[in-house]
């Protein structure tokens, strides 16, 4: 590769844009103290001149490194991209970088914030849906790194989520309304918290009382967020004597895995298995699959903007939102056969 | 937020790790010239003492950024999301951070270069699935910025990618091969070179014509890449005097939302229409769907390694990777109906 062969200074720049070096400087560093046309200029020059600046020198002058570390678990599932993009959304013009951090694996989790301490290298750090625990939360504190998360809630910091529980009772009040009594539910655990009833789980019990139906343990089969995992956790609910007439999934892609064990055994859906799911998927809509909708993208936009206000160091900047969920009614419920 | 109270240095941490003061610099920075034990036992002892190393001064020393910019245009679609899930795992172990830049719109991908050159922020972009422009490339050049492609591919810089053509053909034929004469195509365009026709349209004109089978223009109708987009488009052919008998999309997503359509139809599926897509979306395997599967996560780890060794200056660096597909049959084909 060739490199500039001259060196072009930042009082050429300066010069050419016509304002001074100072103005020069703080139109390359995204001050908002120049005025958009001066930076707009000063930017041109600098671009024509193939002018480099370092805004690593830049930001060492300020002590902040202008970078917000984004961590989520996977980002090939529509929930976690979806999200990203919200907060990716919601930075752009604050003129800030995002260093992306997958963390499948929950080890990764924990691996990212036992490495990030020795290394400043982000003025904050976005969460998407998994819980930071208090140890490693103080070490961010103690580096002067904020945190917000996205998707999730926590007591020591702040957050965008929904109401997992009042979301969880819209998709079961549907069922339940419709009529059905022999209700499913496929339970997704939070794989860092796997003994932790969730509380999508909780609205499925209340529910139940609330109508007076009784709990049959059979009907209840925890499994993973995929969509193979809510497959086989069908197949399980197919091979009881009395299967359930309705299907409650913790998340879409578990629901569409039960759709296609459903349709592989020859039933039809929703006339003999109604099937609910949470997420409101693009596919959903695709699939003809009735769900409770929650704004993923939003969620992302709200949590970035929270993380906005705590490096701007606003007084009132919200310690929690949750945001509303609905229900769509599509073509996989409807009433028990008689 | 409260700060450490007390100011560690760097000989501190060199002190209490029993290393010299350049090894304990060379270990926070990652150096491959500390050996892993020595590197953990500095990095441990900096942890324990809050100790905050600025990695923007140290990478001013050595004129590296240490960072990768990711330039992705929808992170919330399957394919993008896995292939930066692929560069991530690739890169990881590098040390090297990855900064995020989702560029949706056509213009916000523009926008992305002729911003870069005034800041320096990277030594190398990983651009997943758009063209990069001849102007744009030569600044990166300029600046001594790597440039690979993962998916896509060009003449002028390092690319990964599946072969499109042949993608396409493995499915027309596989349609062909069954009976069928009456194939439609769902063709999605490349949004950033919509008069460009792509090379999985290709593929439909050579197997027709190969198979003697004259084309018919109502048959083939441009979609967006959405499942929506598909939906509609397979409203269109639903409303000629003679709709095909199978159906060609560009993408599962949109063979899934043409399989909606032809269900709303009250047609069954493969006995009425077939379907086959490109992909292998996981949800393809959920909804039964045919399709040509590309390997998403490979492209993004063999993108990255190729951009490790342009980093490291290796002299055999691949020009271009071509992965290969394969027709994966499920449910949604069959020969047609006599």
């Amino acid at each position: 590769m060739t490199q500039p062969t001259e060196k072009v200074t930042l009082a050429d720049v300066a010069r050419l844009a016509g304002v001074g070096v100072g103005t020069a400087s703080r139109a390359l560093s995204g001050s908002a103290k120049v005025a958009p046309e001066t930076r707009a200029k000063v930017l041109e020059v600098a671009d024509r001149l193939h002018y480099v600046v370092s805004p690593d020198a830049a930001s060492l002058a300020s002590g902040r490194t202008g970078r917000v570390a984004l961590v989520v678990p996977h980002l090939s599932r529509w929930f976690f991209g979806e999200v990203s993009e919200g907060i990716h959304a919601a930075l752009r013009d604050a003129d800030l970088d995002l260093l992306l951090y997958p963390v499948g694996a929950v080890r990764d989790r924990h691996a990212f914030f036992e490495r990030l301490p020795a290394r400043r290298k982000v003025d904050a750090v976005i969460v998407v849906a998994f819980p930071v625990d208090e140890d490693e939360r103080r070490r961010l504190e103690l580096m002067g790194v904020h945190i917000v998360a996205a998707g999730g809630q926590s007591a020591a910091y702040p957050f965008v989520r929904i109401d997992d529980y009042a979301a969880g009772r819209q998709a079961v009040d549907h069922l339940t309304f419709l009529g059905h009594r022999r209700i499913a539910m496929l339970e997704a655990r939070d794989p860092d918290q796997p003994d932790l009833k969730p509380p999508r789980s909780d609205a499925y019990y209340a529910a139940l009382a609330e109508n007076g139906i009784e709990v049959d343990p059979d009907l209840v089969v925890v499994s993973d967020w995929g969509g193979e995992e809510g497959a086989r956790a069908m197949s399980r609910l197919l091979s009881l004597r009395h299967p359930p007439t309705a299907v409650y999934a913790h998340s879409d892609e578990v629901a569409l895995g039960a759709v296609r064990t459903i349709r592989r055994a020859g039933l039809e859906i929703p006339r003999d298995i109604s099937v609910v799911g949470i997420d409101d998927h693009p596919l959903a809509a695709l699939t003809d699959l009735t769900t409770v909708r929650q704004p993923a993208f939003e969620q992302g936009v709200r949590a970035a903007e929270m993380l906005l206000g705590l490096l701007a160091g606003a007084p009132d900047v919200d310690q929690s939102v949750t945001l509303p969920t609905e229900l769509v009614v599509r073509g996989s419920t409807a009433p028990p056969r008689r």
